[in-house]
């Protein structure tokens, strides 16, 4: 016999009985009974209740054991009474009675308790971080990582794909936020970098003849702390493929998302349905390029309706080029309380706030729109704007006027906490869309043109598409949203030396500049280069929104505080003088 | 239509014959048949031989096509005279005939040849890695290491262990080796290390209550340079289980690795029988803790038959406390010739020289002894030897003496040169075995006691073990070797505080100190601890032995030089002086 155990916690039924067995683990809980001694005994795959009178030799012994000790019983398995079956545990018909005790581990007062899941302060559970993962809920959410992991794994293998590591110890890859660095010694005033991503790496791969890559990939980021993001490492499902255009990529990507979420969130519908929603559609419609579907409110232009109208502040503003009225239509709204709610929301956001129209029966019994702006505008174009929007009896309308950039975040937002708060956002389903056609440039407060997304990507129209106005432009460039999340971002990859050139020329990189700063990719692309392109989708995010929590801390098994320290490890810490001394390096004061 | 392919490279048949396909791929080679154009089109998946003539619309473009360039034809199946039906590859009973051509990517004239096998300097196969990945050998080395790793997790995952990741950027985690640190922006003056090994993670993961963890894990040692070893990172299969014994973890990784040696090396037989041997049987039988067991070579004592003999300089060694005669039987090796040249070879490793005798039929045709060292020792001893070695005619034996230490490695690797070149070790086998009780100390010249392995290792015996000798202190520790390769080494943990504080101390490390390097593994040993063990192995080294290559380059995608230079993306390089700003730190001029 193994010397600590013959079953798991969770192994022993009613079939057992009378078996002797030995049994190791976790003491979840004692409980004295009048000389009777209880304990709920926990190991990685259950629970086994063990008890022990003063009959048996192990008593003495059994008494002394407090919680989280590790100890190791041999016993008999002995059916439980009626009345004292627990049915929510795989082995609450039988108890195990306590001969023989073995203490394997000892435990100290604990600063954290194993049992039950009362709230403790962050700091305390990331210093004891092996305690908290003893809890039930940790414990299972990193079982839950660990699986959705092996089943994307495996849902890319069988569509053919092969997983490459890439180097980890590399040159720098910008993916627009700092580079770790890591001194060479072999090399001193050298460094290397941890990769952004294995972009490079993986259009490399392409060009080396493979076809289709994928790899569960460590990034690392030297990003300012965020409360939803690894201030360091995080995980990502990197894919790469050659010969493909941009469908050609969704179909790979869509059986493996959806398969994932229907096998670890089967409560959860997901919506086959993926539609493909233009970039300058979504913000339109959703004010986000990150839409929650599950939300059914679409926002509308409306400012034919206002123009010239008796609300003077939407007319004036209308006079200005570039502007617009948008309205947000909020089903089953259409009450003041809730209109002046929201209309503080907006204040909130750093709005002057947000016009109003709801709908109510008249005293006269006829359908009337109500509110302020209602009446500015008086009943006719108020009637058109209800039968634009479908709205009717008891809805609402919101309304935000101006350059449209300086209000789509705070409507994105007021469309979420509507949809919330009318309870129209519906909770049991799994809402994707694909979000295509993001422009490849944007213009800063100066009007200075730089890459808006990825500097890779293949301009929709080539390189004669460079030619026009670079705001026009539109890239082979998609993201992934997911109830309001972007789970995934990728595109198609510029695989053309001469468009590459005259992409990065636009955002004001010379030729010289780029064979600098992605000199491999770009020696690569004189030698053959196959069309190609990608993804890569966040796992953290992912199994936060499977685990239905907001904090990435619950999805990672050894997570930093949010200011990148490690509280158990003691990371980071200052070095050995022999290890500067190696390295050729200085620590400089801090400035005043 | 995807808009480059219908098929791979690999899908066409006679089934296909009349079809008008699509195909995209590398021009492996272009053959001129006098007005026929012949094109082996290349993708990951195969190689299509495509043709055209002047016929055809396409010819003229065609014409331009060069080796490596990237191309998508459209054409027609057509079935090969059976005269020239290539029986080799699947698709050589047709070729297509081109009628549309599209260059997808040109290539400049090629540093290095991917048609053919030719050797290269390796510097310029790693500045164009992409080019050499384009190969077929490297190529199919890649796969194979990726099938590996897939399969590796696949019968991890079947005997019920989880996949976690554990963090890379961290605090440091020595494993005997030096770190790579990583300096932090958000506090100036402190550095992260990377791990050398995921060791106190998986050990805090059983502390956490999980029960079967294993890794593909990326590990960094900051070592100097050698041809066989990755200088930055590496990756291993690292395990660890709680509750368990030497022999669960050995029952565990045996049907792992036989498995992925069966499935991916199916020419060569794997011994079923891995033998457990005893770390000073081993050194003592074979000259190595890692023996090639191929070889049926043992070394035995024989120091009894020199004892007073007249062969003065064995004998006088004898009378020094510590040492011995060692014997390497050597069948069929009884020719002058093969022991002078062994005798050579021993000088070459610096030892003085290697005595022999080799046995031969005698004139009058009786069993003779040959050589000095016989006829220094006389017949009598000789044949005790002889008898002692089970040798007969045409064999021969060779003799090491002296404190073992001074001649064990030496000798090893005589009895791999002896069983190579006597064709006794037999290459259609993989033979592996477990070698246990290694000590836990060593002494250094001085007498200086220190861990000769891994400190974390439980001492065989518990604490009252490290009562006695150091030096006679066994620890429950293990390695795996194969084909005389080390592929795995793990240990039973030490997870008692008491008895690790006591271990360590013997090796003169004080409590503080243990506290000071490993905090957060003895501050987890304090809250309920588990027995607990593993191991890790390496993954680069075992597709090197499936692989059949010396060279651990050949197994890594993007590997870096013997310099820790990354050729094709010129890492390290220096870093940007605003970098160094943000991290405080100041690189200090070279010392003359």
């Amino acid at each position: 016999m193994n010397a600590f155990r013959s079953h798991t916690c969770a192994d022993l039924s009613a079939a057992n009985a009378g078996e002797t067995v030995r049994l190791a683990g976790w003491v979840h809980r004692v409980r004295d009974h009048g000389g009777v001694l209880f304990i709920d005994l926990r190991d990685h795959y259950g629970m086994t209740q063990v008890l022990c009178d003063g009959d048996s030799p192990a008593f003495k012994a059994l008494e002394k054991v407090r919680s989280e000790w590790v100890i190791r019983i041999d016993g008999t398995v002995k059916l439980r009474d009626a009345s004292l079956i627990n049915s929510k545990i795989p082995t609450g018909e039988i108890e195990v009675y306590v001969r023989d005790l073995e203490v394997l581990g000892e435990a100290e007062e604990l600063p954290l308790p194993v049992f039950g899941e009362q709230d403790y302060p962050e700091e305390t559970r990331l210093a004891y971080r092996f305690l908290d993962l003893r809890r039930e809920n940790l414990h299972n959410s990193m079982i839950l990582r660990s699986n959705v992991v092996k089943s994307m794994r495996q849902r890319m293998w069988d569509q053919g794909f092969n997983e490459f590591q890439t180097p980890i110890i590399t040159a720098s890859s910008p993916e627009g936020a700092r580079d770790f660095l890591v001194p060479s010694r072999l090399h001193p005033g050298k460094f290397y970098a941890l990769p952004q991503a294995p972009q490079q790496f993986k259009q490399l791969i392409m060009v080396g003849g493979f076809d289709k890559y994928f790899q569960i990939a460590p990034c690392f980021r030297d990003e300012d702390p965020r409360a939803d993001r690894s201030p360091t490492d995080f995980y990502q499902l990197d894919v790469e493929m050659s010969f493909v255009e941009q469908e050609d990529i969704f179909a790979v990507v869509q059986p493996v998302l959806q398969g994932v979420f229907e096998e670890f969130d089967p409560e959860r519908q997901v919506d086959p349905n993926w539609p493909r929603i233009p970039y300058a559609e979504s913000l339109l419609k959703y004010g986000s390029d990150k839409p929650d579907l599950r939300n059914p409110i679409e926002m509308q232009i409306v400012s034919e309706h206002f123009a010239g109208s008796g609300f003077a502040i939407f007319a004036k503003l209308l006079e200005q080029e570039g502007t617009q009225i948008r309205a947000i239509p909020a089903p089953t709204g259409g009450s003041r309380k809730f209109c002046d709610r929201m209309n503080k929301f907006a204040q909130e956001q750093g709005l002057p706030g947000m016009g109003y129209i709801f709908w109510r029966k008249a005293e006269d019994g006829a359908l009337e729109g109500a509110g302020p702006l209602a009446k500015n505008i008086g009943p006719e174009r108020t009637e058109a704007i209800r039968q634009q929007l479908g709205l009717g009896e008891g809805d609402a309308a919101f309304f935000l006027g101006g350059n449209p950039s300086s209000f789509e975040g705070v409507a994105g937002r007021a469309r979420n906490v509507i949809g919330e708060e009318l309870g129209l956002t519906d909770k049991s389903v799994h809402k994707f869309a694909w979000i295509v056609d993001f422009p490849m440039y944007e213009a800063d407060d100066e009007g200075k043109i730089d890459f808006s997304h990825n500097p890779f990507s293949m301009p929709q129209g080539g390189i004669e598409a460079l030619e026009g106005n670079p705001l026009d432009v539109l890239g082979y460039q998609y993201d992934l949203a997911c109830n309001g999340y972007e789970i995934l971002s990728g595109a198609i990859r510029n695989h053309k030396l001469e468009t590459m050139y005259k992409a990065f020329a636009i955002a004001g990189y010379p030729a010289s500049e780029v064979e600098k700063r992605f000199g491999g990719m770009v020696k690569a692309f004189k030698y053959g280069a196959p069309p190609h392109g990608g993804c890569a989708a966040g796992i953290d995010r992912i199994v936060m929104i499977l685990a239905d929590t907001a904090n990435i801390r619950e999805v990672i098994m050894f997570p930093m505080n949010q200011r990148a320290e490690d509280l158990m490890m003691g990371a980071p810490s200052e070095p050995m003088n022999e290890q500067l001394r190696e390295l050729r390096l200085r620590v400089l004061p801090k400035e005043d």
